[in-house]
């Protein structure tokens, strides 16, 4: 049996498990799968703004004196300062980043330290950080979006009135304008920053307090903690507030949703950027090339984004499984809520980042892209149009004289515009001159004038809204 | 090869596949993978609204007469009789619900049904029936939610002090009331609704109007429509309009985790049933008994609606990925969005109307429930607290004291209350006998008074307000 | 609120949810959930092929009376003929296709129908009726299958020397030929049946005799009756074999695989079609077409086929979490297994269908496929691999001598053959006139005669080879 | 706008991303979502072995020197040692473990490692090296497999005799025997190995050779390659090689349905020790203690065995998702398949290193297990059997008559052997004092003698055939 891994090159917990049944005593696998330090350390932060939010509090209510408050916010900056510099050491041994600190603090200020856990648990305390830690997830995450939202907006206006086939089942059907079909993607992630602003309200509120599971027979002021910490208020049920994912649940659907988006717009890319269509041109900077043929352009960054909504999709359906079906309150299974927030979490913040990348720095060819909006007889649905319009035909005949036109047209190897008008008019007599005025790309796109159209004065419009708002909201 | 179907007692489309590589015509396979008349009938109600708004505003407009508004709207009408009459010959052939409805008005009705096509396609139609739908399963499901919380919290306020022990990890931690965990699920369930009410807002947009992808040329007034079938406003880009399934996806994405909150209480109740428990008894209507075992009660409601979070996350993932890496716009891929929305919506209504019965019915007995929460130790905490508050230890060393007199207690064989002061004084001699005040179950849960603790008068409290909003908001 | 569903168009089931809480009793939604009656019922053939053979051992061993097992054999095969006629009523009250069969056979023939049950429960009928539905599901799926793979390899030999462009990352890579890429698609359906064929032989053990979850007293002989129903031996332990779903969960992960491959021959098939590509034409029956737009062929049945994969996918997860967490024995979750592994087989069958036909009727644009193939400089690795056989460059030098004489082309416009050899020498002095021979398409898929690679030869020998082997297995 | 992360205490690529949109350049995220490094240096040992068997085939072949092969071999057993040592220092601006290795390799050895790349690419490296990693993990992972079943077969040896309650929706059935309830998760688990042999069958297959997707020119001797890397043959399609990975989703599959089984087993522990069951006591080593409560056994371990059928299902979807809707041939999204693989292999070789760990220290308290499984009339059946036998009732007739009984026990408050036999004969006259003997638990085990029944000589022969089977293959 070839191991696969080798101890010097893997994390230790990774590693060891290959041979953990033969030389492990018990403690060590039990070490390996209980500790969370390895991952959960990214609460840090959190962990010691919520423990100094604690300790002022019991300071307030009489608790604790005034003195152990002191000690305890000096020695939490320091051991914060400590983390930033990457002086500290992590130990496995004391499990969680809450003992770990803890720890630390109460060797460096003595019974101070032993104090700060009066009337909380690592129940109440772990579900504070991490709600902490994914509503900072969110803001960034939600700075990202807007990013993004903004590239798009931005070449969304550039390429305002610039045709392009408007495609269903990837099938040429009416021209469209390349800013339009940018500003598609703009609705959605509007959307996905309104999930993710729901998220963020519906989880801001504050668990510390509930200790263990019960509440607590100290006189605490949750109220006073959970503004100190940005919450909106504590929350109302002890037993739900140390029991509940709902938050990390909520979060990693929106993720979801957000990187199905990603991976349309992705697909896209990868797909235009393919050599039979040739709609748009990478950067140097998103794609890899290779040595051996420089002209290539692999659109990596474009099919990695794609990939990353198997993977956050994944993380979400993992919790929901952890979840199911845990009787109340605090389970060890909830300790497997992090890794895939955190996974998801990077995972979409990639994939942002290198899809903002991709999106400033495309180049269109418009020729190319207008050279296929012409074909197919994309600009049928506009003689159906002209004949309800102008000839007063219900649309369902109108739609069958058209068929008729173009089938014509594909006889003769011409598109609707080179068609002549003896030609329309042995199909329906009543047809005239006017109905070129219709049946050019040009002139389909400009016509679709309904609100949220396609018309080039739509789309500039809309562009130049968003811009607008979306400044405000950075 | 046998085959496991027979034609008479399946549906067609179900069983014929089978053989249909060997005898089926080709049209025959693409007629029943391509067919959605099976299961979007339950669009009908949708589809017909929709229709009439869209006349209506296109008798506004100009762009049809009025007689054709009326022969319309009356026809549909008739159509609605006829459906809810059940007199209504759905066809295949027809494809979907739009084609049927639109097809029997054109054979009702004549050249004015063949006008109602006008302006719009059915890309747009279909995503404004469906998100209509959704619209309305939601307020339903959000009944039957209110339902369950009113259920919930009507016994809790019955059973708000009724001591049962508190776990974490299924172990006996400290003691709670009844009524308390059954509030904690009232959380849950309002954090559900706020989901599902964030979920209606963000889709209660029009995309008819939306055409194909591309917007139309005719002078429509989609704000018109919009008003007319209850939407805030129109979708503002008409290619996401008809490409985006966010909402399904968003909707599918709260009912995942109603269903694992469901499937939470549901594992209680199995739990809180079985012999060696005996915390609850469920009524006979939802339980199965046994002709040969009288006096059994199997939990299968509970059980059915535990395993319905698995049948729903199955549909929001099987939805995610359908929606992965699609271009836009429509593609027919979009025609699976429909049944694991149905599916999960009827899984979810189910599962609501089973527990809320089973709440409303479940018995507890209390005797069982006190005699647990006494045991192991359960007030060690208060014990602990006590040393902390009177006796000024620091947390961690109460907490290592505590843990020696459990040690003592466990050796003879009592529980706490049951120790003589003396015993504990040979570990802490500051010990006074008013730390017996805090010894007992209902000491415990009396002094668990910070808010959301599961002191009785705050769950009291807290179920007069539930039952006082829900009342309201029904 | 709208009511979403009207009761006349939907099944009582589905719809009465909505106002259940409201007017049903308690009983009513309890029936709705339990009965399973309403699918399980496809399980009527398998039901009555375990009683038979339950009844003669049973009669075999004594157990039962001679003329017992005549009545109840002559009763349930007049039973199979009143269902096989639809002549056959179910009752939802009876709950399952076990109850309903019993009872009518009890109705039908007295006493005798009320021994069958002797030795046996519903636990392990129903684990014995599965597997044999799934067994038979597994036969027709496979033939399915193989049906597949017989219309791809008969292209493949038709398209075995019709170059394509290969492509990674969408982007032209190297010329292979059509036949080789319709050829992998062999590989991954021979690995499909591989996957099924596993499954079959590791489901084929026989649950019945194992009772309600202890095994019996009765002397019954379980291998008599596993010979009778073709399995290859009774399970060996009682309550493993009522609690077991793996057959169900290993033969959905294999539809699952089945359906991702299915899902990027799909992929292929659409953007084959897109009009910038053009490499194939499916045929009229496989396709979509527009009244306004007669040339425009939608490949609907490839995009549903593509989406399959979602729903087979989530019928998977969703019985995963089912599983997940079940104490042993049966428990009534586990009535959720059935409709997802009835829908996956569904979906998958008629994926396959669809597939098949679009595969032999589609037609190869092979000019397109050529001009395409050419472009890109997609001989550049024959180039090097010319530099490293005949000059003795190490390849990474070979490599980077090939990137410099490609974007040497690039700036002159001209692709690698039409490069004058003088310039390729400005490169690398000793490259003669010899090169050419390998830089046109024709010579590059000529020369990829390694076992596995796209050379003609290759490719009609292993066409010819699968086309052999796949006649005899069918 | 706070960040979540510190730079100091997280990976780089983990954390930078936060800022990553405003300070970093393109080329920073860029080479963030592209590199591979950090995770794909777990393949280095199969990176080497697979060079070297290339290496020595090129010169077997005549495609590069001997002298090569040699300076190629020596040359990457050195950087094998470093790695193994930990001195081989990994640099993310070379991607991925292959470049690492080919670009230390020509620095130490000049040309020869040059010409290493010759007639093959990283396309089919990755899929040789990934395959022979999965092929090592199975191993590895049948091995602790084989350790779980040992372990569970001898404590089901020792417990063959001890009663415990069978259930069925976790109410108390029928009474079985403890090793029997042990036994059959040995049955599970051997269908694992199952699963994972034949996962393990259908991927050991040679990839290389393949080169990019075409195959190549050289003449090279993939057969040979394939011997030496312990494959049973090369793959035969070039474009099937390089894009296939359904070695990884088989894989995964089989691992989700394991951890399932684990799921299962370790929910049964958490209810087993849970105080009002009491069933079992865990060992100190697989449980987290209280120091405020000593006499705590929190079943962490179990609860962390459970929680990983999540995480391992959620990267089987997370895999399906990403390859759904793939073209061929190799698409950089393929890069996502390595961390769903490894993290899923990590948890589940954790968590049966935990669980065997469990089972081997696990002590029953067989006082709670046979007063539990005397109560709730869980001798029934026996009875009703009773009469089919000796009064010869038809079964659904001494059903019938068993339920009167036993109502009437429950209404005297006795248990069925508690029953005076005057009671009995006041329901079914001819009951004789015979029954006595069946109603016991003891005698209802020792009466379950069907093949695959909970009798305990069979429950002794079933462990010791186990223990006699597993043993050889170990």
């Amino acid at each position: 049996m070839t191991r696969p891994d080798t101890p010097a090159q893997t994390s230790p917990a990774a590693n060891q498990q290959w041979g953990g049944r033969f030389a492990a005593g018990p403690a060590e696998i039990m070490g390996r799968i209980n500790a969370s330090i390895g991952f959960d350390q990214r609460l840090w932060r959190q962990d010691i703004a919520g423990s100094k939010a604690h300790a002022a509090m019991l300071g307030t209510q009489g608790i604790i004196e005034p003195a152990d408050v002191s000690a305890i916010t000096a020695g939490l900056d320091a051991i914060a300062a400590e983390i930033e510099a990457g002086r500290f050491s992590f130990d496995e041994a004391l499990e969680d980043i809450h003992m770990n600190v803890e720890a630390r603090l109460s060797a460096a200020i003595g019974d101070a330290g032993r104090r700060l856990h009066t009337a909380r648990s690592r129940n109440d305390q772990v579900a504070t950080d991490f709600r902490l830690w994914v509503r900072d997830a969110i803001d960034a995450l939600d700075a990202q979006v807007v990013g993004l939202m903004v590239a798009l907006a931005t070449r969304a206006a550039e390429y305002a009135a610039t045709p392009m086939p408007g495609f269903t089942h990837l099938q040429t059907a009416q021209p469209v304008t390349f800013g339009h079909h940018l500003l598609a993607y703009v609705e959605m992630l509007s959307r996905d920053r309104g999930r993710l602003r729901d998220a963020r309200a519906r989880l801001n509120e504050l668990p510390l307090g509930s200790a263990a599971l019960a509440g607590t027979s100290f006189p605490i002021d949750r109220h006073a903690v959970a503004a100190a910490l940005g919450f909106d208020r504590p929350t109302a049920n002890s037993l739900d507030a140390v029991s509940d994912r709902d938050f990390a649940l909520e979060y990693l659907s929106a993720l979801s949703i957000l990187a199905v988006h990603l991976s349309r717009l992705a697909e896209e890319i990868v797909i235009w950027c393919s050599q039979p269509y040739h709609f748009i041109r990478l950067s140097d900077a998103y794609t890899t090339g290779s040595s051996i043929m420089p002209q290539k352009r692999n659109p990596d960054a474009a099919e990695l984004a794609r990939a990353k909504s198997g993977r956050i999709t994944g993380a979400l359906v993992g919790l929901l499984m952890v979840i199911k079906g845990l009787p109340l309150a605090y389970a060890k299974d909830m300790q497997e809520d992090k890794q895939p927030v955190f996974d998801a979490t990077d995972a979409a913040g990639l994939a942002l980042a290198a899809m903002e990348g991709m999106v400033r720095d495309l180049v269109a060819d418009a020729a190319a892209m207008r050279a296929a909006s012409g074909s197919g007889y994309a600009t049928a649905t506009d003689l159906a149009d002209w004949l309800v319009r102008v000839l007063k035909l219900p649309f369902r005949d109108a739609h069958h004289v058209t068929g008729q036109i173009v089938a014509l047209a594909e006889r003769q190897g011409v598109d609707l515009a080179g068609l002549e008008l003896a030609a329309m008019q042995s199909v329906e007599p009543r047809i005239t001159a006017a109905v070129f005025d219709v049946l050019t790309v040009e002139a389909s796109v400009a016509s679709r004038t309904s609100y949220g159209g396609t018309a080039p004065g739509n789309v500039a419009a809309q562009a130049a809204g968003w811009l607008q708002r979306l400044e405000i909201s950075r």
